[in-house]
């Protein structure tokens, strides 16, 4: 029916499984492309420019905040991150459903600005099991579990603020989840106008 | 998650094969209850009391409306049909999706009471399929095919006030995407705020 993309933001707890939730989504669907933030932070070993971000310096990006180019942006640690509209516009009308996965005050900016964006919060299915893959990485201090437990708090707040809730349970069941309440959002009626227009004329040309 | 079940309404123009649909979902998931209509019309050879309708009389239906034991209720041709709120209560509660097959004026009164109905509209691919259906059913003659046109122009002016639209093409893929629609539903953030405040409470014991 509808040929262009729907524009979804994804956001969740750090410890959700946000990041290999969209890989799989990726891997298994051709129906979707990820957007790529950009950011005045430096390349890490291994980072292409256009792959993970698009890097830019402070000048740059600050051009293209006052040129209007960004759907929204934030500044962490002293540096800016943002989501450029251009390539995020190009998927849309190239019919791509276009993901972008960023934080909670960022996410609300965009379903402002567009209200048709569809929100989707990532969550385990339980506190504890949150915690459990926190500390589970084995990587991170405790200091930094700690901070990520009181962030989740705080985001914890603004979850009924999103349209959907999709707990992440399983890899392979939450991808099967997420790509069917992607797809069931092409029916929406707000999205199927033209086709409602059609219809209508030619019924009542049949009619005649 | 959530083990309520949710309130679909169904409409669709006459051909657009709403009743095969029904039935191939049903028969494929075992997630749905039909909602059973009351009318005073007389049962039809083959039709049971309590399978196709509660057959009611003109008096014990009249009773019903003015218990308000009825969702929604309209007169057709001297007779009256409506959806009795007990049946259906039941079976959400059973955690059951309550499918709802009515017209649109009652469809719309349904979405009025309760907000979170989810209306969907079944439609042929087109204006010309549909007519190809009305007239291939061979069972019809042009004045009552006739009829049905002009119906579905009366009806395709309100099309827009649904939630979605859904293009039966195919039964098949058609009843795989009414399933994963009212699936999605499901995952809505509303459905699920007593999840939503039991991880917001769990986050904060553990943050201690």
């Amino acid at each position: 029916m509808n040929k262009k993309g729907i524009l979804v933001v994804i956001s969740g707890f750090s410890g959700a499984g946000k990041g290999t939730l969209m890989k799989e989504l990726l891997r298994r669907y051709d129906k979707y492309a990820l957007s790529i933030s950009a950011t005045t932070r430096r390349p890490r070993e291994g980072e292409e420019n256009g792959r993970e971000y698009f890097f830019k310096t402070k000048e740059e990006f600050e051009q293209m905040i006052a040129d209007g180019e960004l759907i929204e942006y934030a500044q962490y640690v002293s540096n800016y991150y943002g989501t450029p509209k251009e390539y995020v516009y190009k998927c849309l009308e190239d019919g791509k459903d276009v993901i972008l996965e960023i934080e909670i005050q960022g996410a609300l900016k965009v379903k402002e600005k567009f209200p048709q964006t569809l929100l989707i919060f990532v969550t385990p299915p339980s506190a504890e099991e949150l915690k459990r893959r926190l500390v589970g990485r084995g990587t991170e201090t405790a200091q930094v579990i700690a901070n990520r437990m009181n962030r989740a708090v705080e985001e914890s707040a603004y979850m009924d603020q999103y349209d959907y809730l999709l707990v992440n349970d399983d890899l392979d069941a939450a991808t099967v989840e997420l790509h069917e309440l992607i797809q069931s959002q092409h029916k929406k009626l707000s999205e199927n106008l033209p086709f409602v227009g059609q219809i209508q004329k030619e019924l009542e040309e049949l009619q005649k």
